[in-house]
């Protein structure tokens, strides 16, 4: 069985540090790897709570944080996510609509649905996202998409802001 | 694509409702259906996040809610459950250890090994459970595997509540 953290050593019981929102043998990483400059992201960490390779798992779960004034990468894929906020506020582009997001909020995003999470404010915004083990790599936006994502992002940042 | 919700109906934000601790689209459910009369649990019901039979998602999303005095049922199976109490407070049950339990916690329950989610307090205790789509039934213990977990218990009541 591959993994990335401590189920490889047996552990099975993760217990939350509250005052850190942190959780005790899962180490933050780099939210992308290297393969992904064609990406633009700011202030994101990556807790992977499940990932094996060749374990019974059909499916990885993570926690990803965004710093204040942070944003995960603008991307589609055709695999799907299930992501479920866990503290703070931001915003959640999905397609052609701009969520606001609080802890507990629930979203699914569909494949080859552009989305984004974005954190306006001056807490920490974090989520849990669910995907397969087998899946595709995100790609960017076309330009063309992108000019569309940004003005749609520029007005509910406005509306949701009143 | 089958499913139980709406995703069916496209809904693909599922806001939060603080107040009732329920998520707006998600009805709860009965925990276990008619098959299951060889389980004995107490006060649970089921919030089907996310499932689809023929869909892109290789698992499923449930949060499960265990009442005051309540309990899951306690069982084995060969698929694996990635757990994160999203409320309350509670007992997991997990092979040979007792573990208490609180919000954010995560637990991982390997193949095969025997778990149960308990319910001492009068707090409703909920957590989030994820299963791949495609997964063995589960099945209850034998009379002596039941003997050593009431055994476990009941010992597990008495240091946890020192």
């Amino acid at each position: 069985m591959g993994s990335d953290h401590s189920l490889e050593s047996g552990q099975r019981y993760f217990p939350f540090d509250d005052a850190n929102f942190r959780w005790h043998g899962i180490q933050p990483r780099e939210y992308k790897d290297k393969e992904s400059d064609s990406f633009n992201w700011r202030g994101v960490t990556r807790h992977t709570l499940l990932k094996q390779s060749n374990g019974p798992a059909a499916f990885e779960v993570r926690y990803f944080e965004v710093a204040p004034q942070g944003y995960s990468s603008l991307e589609k894929h055709e695999h799907i996510h299930a992501v479920l906020i866990l503290r703070g506020k931001g915003r959640v582009l999905l397609g052609d609509s701009v969520y606001p997001a609080k802890a507990m909020d629930f979203f699914y995003i569909p494949s080859e649905t552009a989305h984004q999470f974005i954190n306006d404010g001056t807490e920490p915004f974090g989520f849990l996202c669910i995907v397969n083990l087998q899946r595709d790599r995100p790609r960017p936006l076309s330009p063309n998409e992108l000019a569309a994502v940004q003005s749609l992002l520029a007005s509910s940042q406005d509306s949701l802001a009143e």
